[in-house]
This record gives structure tokens, C-alpha cells and sequence, in this order.
């Protein structure tokens, strides 16, 4: 990186916006090596400060939130974009609450997973330790800068931060208060960034040396996007192509609550499910019932040729799918049904129309509930229960960074964790690789020790 | 992708080389479904009939080998590439006693990681499982076909290998008879294929719908160029520039047989000694004794300005180090050797060259040495004892598949766990996301279990 170096041998002590983004980021990276060695009383204690930062200025932030939303009226922003961007008094205590949450939960570094002797007096620990520097950018919302900042915070970890342009006077207002926090224990500010321009944006996704993770939160074109445009890992997920598979052995009053929980509890929500496929020998049985359970929801129903069949001769609402329809994330009170002839085909259908997000089935027959959960390949396999669980905060984890489809682990909903990684640490007396080799080679003992 | 669909609608059940690559790398997410359900028994019988299939085609194959060999000489190998390209017959039995290890292993499989009751009668698990399908390229190493493709196969996973053209007659003949050893276990072969050609390897890195993890095996050169031209992840690392730095308090004559050990054990290994950072304090004392032990096991020796001044009046052959030293993995039997004022400059240095492989302190100092520990950002950090020890077998492992320098996990020398995933399991009785939000929300018990 030649640019970076040369434009780093340049930097001076200051963080003027003027710096390229390469020099904040520099900056950012040192900030974050000196945040990664503090106790966690430390890194605490500055959530607290920042939650009373937050708390003391919530006039001001709120007048600046006020003017985004104002300017972004006049740009006709949609109305699910103004909600977003609108820091209500009760969101904002939320956030402010979120962040005291946070400084309960368990530190996630220096937790120890392995623990082993290699031999006398050579120990082998295995730690976890900040990722390093986190990229995160995302649309409207600013009360995600708080919490992504208080996450990254926690961790260990520098964050830069990009938000979207309708919010800049929110997140910078938001951001001072976070700095203000940091500096109240004596945490180097630069640690967390704010990047204002689209332009940013694009430079940010090509810092493969000092960013670490880059964590997209908005829309699915987004996230791909920005997948398609950068090196450097991205935490995340573009689709979320949800099945329910209802089995020929499945209850029929719990398959008609799943279906109405999953679909409608929180339509926009990735974990909502798009397809319902259900057992032709159950289909004329079930499909009346969950159609118009559906659609008395408001939900519009497109079925395949069998499902249109049985749900118009239940005179339930329906029209007739296309096979754009199988790949289709709707994010809205919109589902599609097939009628599949076995667990087989259901099988292949999720294998290759889901997007590894989460696929549930609905069944009594415990044998094919543990085909489905074994079988297919999915962040999230459920039996009896809603897709709307796949969550942070319902698996427990407290807090969460984001919902991760990739097969590579950190995968699913993702806590703290996700932000964390771990390093090896091989404490010895002067031992060498040289007494474990050749012909007189010692046998190493590799005993593993309590991690405790 | 187009392509592969219409591709896959195409194929029929033969594995013709004719089909596309897409077209074979689907054959194998197909087949690797199935693998992945099978029962650890049935891999480790797979595992079992490999070896006896290696060792009853063991005349043929060295027969091909010797045939790779005789080609390569005419084409003027080197030396190097020869002994790697070469199965002697020592070479050859290791790697079915290697099979027949593998087979020993605890399953990487089912393993749980997270057993958490929600609710009542709503209890989340989160389960090891295979990846999917891995694509591995590798350099002359014909024997490696087979640790790769058996470490898959007890994992559950697919694999497509693409061997150097130099071993083909080698990989082909070998990967004959792990395709014998899964077909008497009854297992799909086309889990394991092997392609031939330069061009696949760069349709191989473009297959993201079906390759789900890429390691290269090779040159520093060659890991970059994987790296920089796919969108698939990637375990393995490019540089290994490693540093041992030498505090004040080390004690001269560990420093002296870590050094040599680290340098010279096996110095093209990514794992041994680039660059020796010295305090100031203990230079004189240390480097006389450092620079003489490792000149005589034929080491060339690089100062920066006050080492080499410090050799030279010791009589200790030395040359001037350039700045292209301290970024510059050898592979070899050089090693550069600078002198730093402090731990802060040491640890200055690490940051800016080291490549996040392995870095090791010489202390007897214990603050110094936790200092050390806690601020390197590297896989592997240690405290008095040789960089050579960063290895998977020596970890305890019992199999590596590589060492990943990238700051997310798996990170460092990586076993069995680097080819697994998870997945969550989340089963119900008809529970629903509604009953735990809006007003008269349940809450949810989050109840840990125990996890075996």
C-alpha cells in the first residue's frame, strides 16, 4: 500500500477531516491497539461515561436529529426511511439504556479455549482478542452509531463509521457525545471515527490494512454491494429466503400459527419466511386454513398450480406464482406456497432457492424433523417453531452485531463474539522445535489443563 | 448464475471430463450433501478402505510418480520441486499411516457448542457440521491429494482438487484410488474430484455458488494470487515474517539456541525467523553469542547499523541489512538483525512488518514478557521458546490444514475445526416470536444446559 504509507509518514498528531481517509484510519488502528490492552473496568466504565455523554446532551442531539428529519421531509424521503431516522425521546432512552445493557454482559476478550501442556513447562493457552479495526456502514438509522460504536468499544476493537447521509447531523452530534465519553476515562477518541461522504464509502471498502471486518447494515442491495466491492471480510447477509416445510405429519392448528407468526409478525424482517411448502398429502388438509389465516392478515398469497387449485376451491384469496417468486425476498406481506411430493423435494427446493438464513418445518414425526434439521444447510434449522426466532437477543447473546448466511463461522445471529477473534500464546523455558524431531525426538505430553 | 444453472439442467449422471467445470463442481455439492450426513463410522470406514486401496495400488502409483518425475527432470526441475514432486517409498507409507491416523480422530462433527433452553419446551442447540465443498490447489505435492482429500471426507466435506501439472500422472492414479475407497464404503466419489488443467484452477476460484472455502497450498506467490482473485475464502497465508525479539532481560544462552532454532531448524518453513530485534541494553552482550552460533550453522547474517557494528567488532561475518530486509521472508538461511531502545519500538516494528504469523519474546523479565504477549497482534505469541513451534502437529491438532494468518478465525495453525461450520437448532412445540414481544411480552428463561 503505497499510498497509505506515504500518506501515513506525513500524518501529523491532529484528525482534521483534511487527512485522507488512509491517515484516520492509521490513526483509528493505534487508537484501537491501546483500546484492546485495557482491563474491562476501563472499557466499562467508558459506556458509562458515553451513557451519561448521551444523557446530558440529548437536547442538542435530538435538535440536530430534528433537522435531518426536517431536510430529509423536504428531499421526500419515504415514510419507512423517516421512521428510521427519527430519534423519538423513547428511542433515545432506549439507546442510551442499550448502551448500560452492554457494560453488563460478560467480557467477551482474554476468555480462554484452549488450555494445553505441550510438554513440561511448555504451555499452550488459547485467547480471544479484538478483531482490530471495524468498518461498519449502514443507512438512515443513527441510533445504530451508538450502538455499533458501544459494541466495538466493549470488544476492544477501533470502529470507522459510516452513516447515511440523511443522519450526518445526528451521527456527528451522536459521535461527539461518544468521544466526549471515551476521553472522560482517558480512551483515545480516535478509536471511533465518523465518515460523512459517499465517497468515504468507497474508500473505506479498499483499506484492506487497517480494517479489519467491514459490517454493511441496510438493504439486500446493498449488502451486496458492498460485498461485491471490497476484499476485506464482510459480516453479513444480502438474502433472507426463509421456508417453512409443512410435513404430512404436521398439526395443522400449529402449522396455521407458525405460518401467521413468520410471515406477519414483522414482515420486513429477514427471518420473516417468503415460502411455504407443504406435503401434497396434507396440502388439501392444511392449505385452506393457513390461507386464510394469512389473508385475513392482509397477507397476499401466490401459490403454484396445486396450491392455487385447493386454496381457490377453499375460496381463499390467491394468484398464481412465477417462478421469480421462489427467489424472492419480499419483505412484506407477501408469501408464496408449492406443494412439494415429498421431504426430498422440499429438501432440493430449500437447497436451491434458500439463502442459508433460516428454514423450519413443521412436523409430529420426529424422524423426518431430524432428516430436515441434519439435512439442510442453513445458518438456522427449526422444527415447531417460528423463523422470527433467528435473533440475537431471543438466542440470548444479549447484544447483536448482525445476522451472518455465510458457511464460514462467525454464522447466524451474531453476538459480541463475532467481533472478537483469538491468538495463541506458548509460554516456555527456552524450548525448542529441534528435541521434538529427528531420530531421538521427544514425544510431546499434550495434556489439556482446566480452561478455567 | 446463469451458467451454472443452465448447466446443471444439462448434466446427466456420468462424470465425463467433457462436462464443465460448474457442471462437476455441483456433482460434488450434490454428493457432498450426502457426505455430510454420514455417520462417523461409515467416513472413517471411507477412510479405512483409502488406505487399503493405497497400499494394493501402491506399484502403479509409485510406477506414475516415477513417470512425473522422469518428465519433470527432462523439463528441468528443481531440486526443491523434485523432492516435493518424488513419493519415496518411506514417503508413501507415511501418508496411508497418515489416512489411518486421520481416522482416529475424534468427529469434527455434532460437536456442541451451545445448548440453551429459550423457553419452556423451546431449546436452542448450535452443532458442528462440514462446510460444504472445499477447493484446494496446491503445487507439486502429490501426497498432499491425499491428506487433503481425507481430512475432507472426515469432515464431511466435498473437495475439488487442482494438483500441480508436474504430479499428474501421481494425482491421478492416487485420486483413483480414494475414489476405490469411498465407492466400497458405498460413498458418491464424486465428493472427491481432481482437475488437470491450469485453466480450471481460475474457473475453480470463480465457482462461489459451489466452492465454499479455497486453500492454496504453495509458494507465498501463489497464495497471493489465489487470494487476489477470488471471492471465496480463503485459508492459508502469504508472507510468514516472524521476529524474536530479545528484551534486556533475556538470558544469553536461550536467546542463543532459540535463535538457531528458529533460524535454522527448518528455514523454509513459514514459521522460522526472519528478523532478530534486540534491545539495546543486552546488544553487545547478546549478539556476539547470537551472530557467532548462527554463522556457523552457514546463516548469513544482516545488521542494521549498530548490529553490524557490534558483529563486526566481534569478528562475527555480517553485511549491512537494507530496508527491504525487514519486510522480506527468506525461506532461507539468512536472517537480519536490527537493535531497538525499547519494547515500544519493538513492538513498533513487529506492527508495521511482522506478518501476523508468529512472534516470540526472549525475556526473563515477567512483566515485559506479558506486555509483549498481550500488545502483539499476531496468531502466535510467545514468550521463550522458538517461532518453530507454530504448528498444528505440535499444538496437538493431530492434523493441520494450514496456518491462516488472517485476523478472523480459524486463525493460526488450523486443525480439523477449519473445515467445520455450525448451524442452530431451534426446536419448539408451536412457539411463535408474538408470545415474547409488544406488551404483555413473556420472557424468555435463556437457561443454560449442559452440553454433552
Amino acid at each position: 500500500m503505497t499510498v497509505a504509507t506515504a500518506a501515513v509518514s506525513n500524518s501529523s498528531e491532529g484528525s482534521g477531516a483534511s487527512d485522507s481517509l488512509a491517515v484516520r484510519a492509521r490513526r483509528t488502528r493505534t487508537a484501537a491497539r491501546s483500546l484492546a490492552i485495557q482491563p474491562i473496568e476501563m472499557r466499562n466504565g467508558a459506556l458509562e461515561a458515553i451513557a451519561e455523554a448521551l444523557a446530558a446532551q440529548k437536547d442538542s442531539i435530538l435538535e440536530a436529529n430534528a433537522e435531518d428529519c426536517r431536510v430529509a421531509q423536504e428531499d421526500g424521503i419515504s415514510s419507512a426511511l423517516y421512521g428510521r431516522l427519527k430519534l423519538t425521546d423513547s428511542k433515545y432512552d432506549g439507546v442510551i439504556a442499550g448502551v448500560r445493557d452492554l457494560a453488563t454482559l460478560a467480557d467477551p476478550l482474554g476468555a480462554m479455549q484452549i488450555h494445553r501442556e505441550l510438554d513440561d513447562g511448555l504451555v499452550l493457552k488459547r485467547l480471544t482478542c479484538p478483531l482490530g479495526v471495524l468498518g461498519v456502514i449502514f443507512e438512515a438509522r443513527p441510533d445504530a452509531v451508538v450502538q455499533i460504536a458501544t459494541l466495538a468499544i466493549k470488544s476492544g476493537n477501533g470502529v470507522i463509521l459510516k452513516g447515511g447521509r440523511e443522519a450526518v447531523r445526528s451521527c456527528t452530534a451522536l459521535v461527539a457525545a461518544i468521544h466526549q465519553g471515551l476521553e472522560a476515562v482517558g480512551i483515545d477518541a480516535n478509536a471511533v471515527q465518523l465518515l460523512t461522504t459517499r465517497q468515504e464509502t468507497l474508500e473505506l471498502l479498499h483499506l484492506d490494512q487497517d480494517v479489519d471486518l467491514i459490517i454493511p447494515r441496510g438493504s439486500n442491495a446493498f449488502v451486496r454491494y458492498v460485498q461485491d466491492n471490497t476484499r476485506i471480510p464482510v459480516l453479513g447477509h444480502a438474502d433472507g429466503i426463509c421456508h417453512i416445510y409443512v410435513d404430512e405429519s404436521a398439526d395443522i392448528a400449529k402449522t396455521v400459527t407458525l405460518a401467521v407468526d413468520a410471515k406477519t409478525q414483522y414482515p420486513s424482517a429477514c427471518n420473516a419466511v417468503e415460502t411455504v411448502l407443504v406435503h401434497r398429502g396434507i396440502a388439501s388438509g392444511v392449505l385452506p386454513a393457513v390461507g386464510k389465516a394469512l389473508t385475513e392478515k392482509g397477507v397476499e398469497v401466490r401459490g403454484d398450480e396445486t396450491a392455487l387449485k385447493i386454496l381457490q376451491e377453499a375460496e381463499v384469496k390467491v394468484i398464481a406464482a412465477t417462478d421469480e417468486d421462489w427467489s424472492t425476498e419480499y419483505s412484506d406481506l407477501v408469501v408464496s406456497i408449492a406443494v412439494v411430493d415429498h421431504l426430498d423435494q422440499a429438501l432440493a427446493h430449500i437447497a436451491e432457492y434458500g439463502s442459508g438464513h433460516t428454514e423450519a418445518i413443521a412436523t409430529e414425526n420426529q424422524t423426518t424433523a431430524d432428516r430436515f434439521l441434519s439435512e439442510v444447510d442453513a445458518a438456522g434449522v427449526f422444527h415447531n417453531c417460528s423463523t422470527r426466532f433467528s435473533d440475537g437477543f431471543r438466542y440470548g447473546f444479549g447484544a447483536e452485531v448482525g445476522i451472518s448466511t455465510s458457511r464460514l463461522a462467525p454464522r447466524g445471529p451474531v453476538g459480541l463474539e463475532g467481533l472478537v477473534t483469538y491468538k495463541y500464546q506458548l509460554v516456555g523455558n527456552g524450548h525448542i522445535a529441534a528435541t521434538y524431531s529427528g531420530a531421538d525426538a521427544k514425544a510431546f505430553t499434550h495434556r489439556d489443563r482446566p480452561l478455567a
